[in-house]
């Protein structure tokens, strides 16, 4: 019986022997495995999220999670509860980021790694009243921007350009004290939630609002002016980039453009390379546009034209 | 060596005191905090995900949840437990939604607001059928109009196009009855899982198909007829919008396209303004339209030029 | 009091019982709803994720789930328990996918489907090791290709296009192997996360980059060779096709465009049909194409003009 | 440094490689292991609470889970939709268990096994409406026996004997279909809540109430009346049990006391043997009895002493 | 094929529907159904949980869930946050058992029951100083009464004494402010868990052991005194109740022991009626005793004997 | 209107603030606080659930969790896996036990105290093969004993006395190990799903079985022989014990009783002290024993007498 068995096992003996052999050969992993030196673990995406959580209560009284309900009278000890908890997690979380290629080679845990996780989380802390200033004016340009808008409160519980930029804001400054790898979890987090990309290195001004949203990028050297609204769609990306003698493209040159302020950008435009959008300036919808453009230029696309490949199919 | 613990603790004494002060201030969270004045909480995303959940189960039967197993001798018990927990679990998010800013100061909870959220959930029950009816012309609509599609029954399980329908046309009739912020939440909602964004104000006929969906935006006053089929990253948007008096946009003005009925929007295209797509036309990819086309009209994009500017550079 | 409290429930007697008659009325149904007649439930979108949870810790050791602890020395017991356990998991999915449609109207189960269901898995599971090498290239190309990433690790973690194409190559190879509806699901669940929609027929060479992703869409007849890289919002598809006699698009002819070898294609770029884009050539954002492009070309938007319909209004 | 890091890893490749052999040694696991013949898994105790659940919210409106908010006249869709839940449930859990150890040796599955199943949870779930008759009576005894109660409903809502009650009844009627191993199983899951431990087959009469109940052991063959009334730690056991040939205890002999209607036994006392305890008879605490009492007899443990062993130490 | 498909469904239209209408039926349902009619729900034993966690971190800082890295510098905004999470949390659940009988039968929701909640909670938590000073001491006796015990600390976070007293404490002050049927709910909560029954009316004083605790049991109207130490299976319970006409037994009459200072009880004694146990008095185990003792008493059980009943079986 | 809401909420700001001073006062919390120096977090109950869970996998092939499919085939795979899986799990929790009380106060984490977590961890690894060893002669033991029991795969399942005694056994080698606070919180966790509180330090031989097993207590320094069996709520304790010079109780001292082989203690039999039960005696239910026996004693409780106290009342 016990052939019979095996033989409808789903996988047999033979096969898993084999494929495991396989998957566990050097040549087969060596490029896709990673290996802690520390046995610290890798950085943990729930507890990012958790964290997220936990400033975005804190940050928005009234709205979300431990502090939705908000009263002045007991609001201290709610902020004071939930900095201590965030302190704690991100710590953690930055010490896993510090040590995923410290490459110290030393002992169990990496006394430096977690030393400098304490420092840059107190940096970190510091800020988060100049990151809710800013979030409120995001918040009020979203409100501004949008005639479906009914009041700010909304755009805080439901809107993506709120959302995202609530982690990008916590991102950016994690990027300004120079920490690897999670200001970039942190916004694909909201990248996979509202298809909005904006890299944590772009300089980002006050009033920023991208309505709708999705598939708008903005990449790692841009930099962005007061009072800018981008619509779905926009492209803030990079020409070309110059290569190493590898091949490969060098890293850190400023390459993305920079949008001076009160500039809007309909869906669908891409602007590339290292150019100016002169303040004031209104981008048309699905333009390309790799040059600079003067203070209050008006762009638009080509007119479209009538149909000349059109005929004969069901299109 | 409480002092030396406390110099290893992430956040000191001071420090976590000098912020609780900054953040409890009341400049630093007048613009960014709400406060229920009836102890009423905030609409619930579990809840709603829950309330759609047992809505998608009970419209498509056999598919999801509780309704998974479909005998038609036994659907009518389970139809009639989802509906009855349905409506509890909608007056209540509705209450909520109404309360959120009804500003009426009276004592806890909101008899006014629950009274009307039931009388809501009431009208909105009795227009499931339709609803269902309306999805069904969706269902057909995805399977004739995507070649990869192999029956009606997987755009059912697995297309955003109907995934996203089902939260708007929810939405939409509870924008119909006038409820705040609840329907933008239930298509926020979708657009996050796909990447589409269809304002519950927008009226949309039957037979609606958004192939692909991800960056398809339509606003509020949009009106799309039967039959109409859009592709990725079409935009149905406003040109431009009145301002009033403060300089912010008028707010309820007709400003987003007419889509007759039999029209097909190619991916990118982006259409602008109180204009009107004749029936049966065919918009191409990536144009950029903002003014009428008469019926059965053919635009496409001016034709791609060769390369001016690409020289030189590794792109 | 009975009546007083009926009066006040939500949804009262004769509300639910005229609904529920709608409702289970055949002719409200019958267009919406799945009979299974093995009893054999609908596939499981969360046993599909705990199963691609499986496999991505399986295929990068060290990075997630019950393998992110990763030692060589005991590779081997890791990988075999996982192998062993997507085994159950895979067989599981597959017969329900079988089954979904299979129509043999026999009895309890489907010996048949659950049989091919075996069959299916173990050859799945012998194509893993090349399944691995491929997302080894796919990782190298993301590094390679975006100057903002520190290492491959980074990109394995966090970045969309890894994360989407581990769901691709899987779904690709169930997809060889003429499994019906899994596959699509599998992809429409990377979709989701990831605003990345290539169809589980497409082929794929090595050395795949989608950089940022959103609004990426790949059609089912589509090819594509090595080292290629795309930008959010490109759009791989079908120009038109060709009805049958019922007026419905024909399934299964090659309708999406060949692309060689070494093409970049940037941001928003439509390319639609069975044309072939040359090896080597670099298509610029936005363009719309739908012809045939030789080896090296570079094709670029029309030129941007200057504003000639924005006077007057906000925009 | 791999050497130093496998020094650190907490258990070395030696280690687990000996372990697993031994581990794995057929002498090792052969009397600890089970093997399912037809790849049938094992009973699952969620799955059996999950069962136990709908079948408390149904037996009892009003109180729990679906169930909780009870109304007539929507009554009837929550039990249908309940008692198709649990239908499934049952006769999926009846399969694993019938399956346990069937030694059928056929192929996948055990159509037998399923088929009984099935016929087992259609008897089983007609006899619901005398379960619940028999537990409103063990609800009013729980009321009338207890001063401490307010309410029959605070009985059903937390009352331990209730609770149990619950599982035993459910159980019995399961034990009465020669359904093995699942009828222990529901009351081990009571007996870990409750610290009650009634074997299955034991024959329990109306208005059973037991007070405190832990520690309350009644065995498989024992007889109870009607209006029997156990405090905790009460034991009706078997004396000793004759062996077969083997030293092993004969199962399925009738060894446990008949207690006929109207008895109390209060706390401890200890009731062992074929033994009666004629109606109407109130047995004391800590009694040891292991003879045949009379109707209406009045039992009591001897008359405590005064201390002779008690001097000089602590107690 | 619908007919066999029907044939082999679990549960057939005619017996479902049949089982529906006897469920359905009053006189099936109207002794084991609860209506609530101001659509109050039941309280919630999952919430109910959450209270007493909170509770429990809040009582012992440094021990449990959100206070368990405990600071003196930031103690007060945990403090202070978990009591203004624990006032929400018992106001609820407070509602929640005052309107379960409250029987007044006005409309929605019970604005009476919620004042008089919102009142008792207030009064709750002030006694909460007090509240831990008791568990204090019972910490206390329990390291001091335990030799196996290395340090206070550990009966804090293992020992069934302490778990269950953290529960009655906070039950007895809700009983003393004539909360109905929640306290009892609270104390069954930790019975289930620990095998101790101690009503949450008894009157219990300072340095309170249970050791073990299993099956102790503890009368609604039982006094106990200061340093009293109890062992597993001891009973303080009623001798009998006097009934009132209708046969039923009268509540709230004085009806259990008295145990006076420094008592120790050892293991299965049984106490019964409304008797004194004098200060400083010592009861053997297993001892049956229903009258008073004057205080420094030994009492034991008889003297075992030698076997009389015992031979010629097993035992 | 502030004062009014404020009026309406919970808790008052007064009430809160006064609560949060009294119960941040040191003298509130010092007795009942905890505070690590290390930063390293107290034991975490769910993580140690997870590994015992682990544990009883891999003991017993084929039951339970991620090993519930046994095959012989793929055996080594999962053991390996759940091997490393346990043995990161133990020594992290093994480590917060150590650190609990290690008072050394220097740095963050405590490598000390790591190291010999890593070694105890190894120790008791290699011990496996012999705790499933002894639990497989439990299992026999528990079929054995029990008329009830089909088969030994059913106690295995589903028997309170195999489940205690699988985190007994694991516990004992921990406590053998000088393992501080973990091995009871082992014991402790399963005392509280089956009523039976063994010490972890009881030496307890091969073939031991508890039938029913709520209220059974053995102490620390008891010694149980080969094949002894315990029923429900029999006490092996200690009589009294020597103080200490502050009268509290001397920690240590042998004071449990001496069980030889072959035993039956049947229910509320309670036996005090350091006293001997000599080799295949039998103890009669509720006896209280403070002496020795010689082998082969049969013990009885004296002969219950007639009722002398019972006339005139309900009992």
């Amino acid at each position: 019986m016990g052939l019979d068995t095996e033989n409808q096992a789903v996988i047999q003996e033979d096969l898993i022997n084999r494929l495991v052999d396989e998957l566990c050969a050097p040549e087969s992993y060596e490029r896709v495995a990673h290996r802690s030196y520390h046995h610290v673990p890798m950085p943990s995406l729930e507890a990012l999220e958790e964290l997220m959580e936990t400033l975005r209560a804190l940050l928005f009284p009234g709205f979300f999670g431990l502090l939705d309900d908000f009263r002045p009278e007991t609001l201290r000890y709610h902020v004071g509860a939930a900095l201590d908890q965030a302190s704690g997690m991100l710590a953690e979380q930055l010490t896993r980021g510090f040590c995923f290629d410290c490459g110290d080679g030393s002992r169990d845990g990496c006394s430096q790694c977690e030393e400098r996780a304490r420092e840059v989380t107190r940096t970190f802390l510091s800020r988060l009243p100049h990151i809710r200033y800013l979030l409120s004016t995001d918040v009020q340009a979203a409100y501004d921007g949008d005639p479906a808008a009914k009041s700010p409160a909304e755009t805080i519980f439901s809107y993506p350009s709120v959302r995202f930029l609530t982690n990008f804001r916590v991102a950016h400054e994690l990027y300004l004290l120079d920490v690897p790898f999670i200001p970039r979890i942190l916004t694909e987090m909201a990248h996979s939630q509202t298809g909005i990309d904006v890299h944590p290195g772009a300089q980002i001004g006050e009033r920023f609002f991208m309505d709708h949203g999705t598939g708008i990028v903005v990449g790692e050297t841009a930099v962005v002016g007061h009072n800018v609204r981008l619509y779905q769609g926009v492209t803030l990306g990079a020409l070309s980039f110059p290569l190493d003698e590898q091949g490969r493209p060098l890293k850190g040159i400023p390459r993305h453009p920079i949008v001076e302020d009160d500039v809007i950008i309909y869906a669908g435009a891409t602007i590339l390379g290292r150019v100016t959008i002169g303040r004031g300036s209104i981008i048309g919808g699905n333009v390309w546009l790799t040059q600079s453009v003067p203070p209050c230029s008006r762009i638009a696309q080509g007119r479209p034209r009538d149909p000349y490949f059109l005929e004969g199919s069901g299109i």
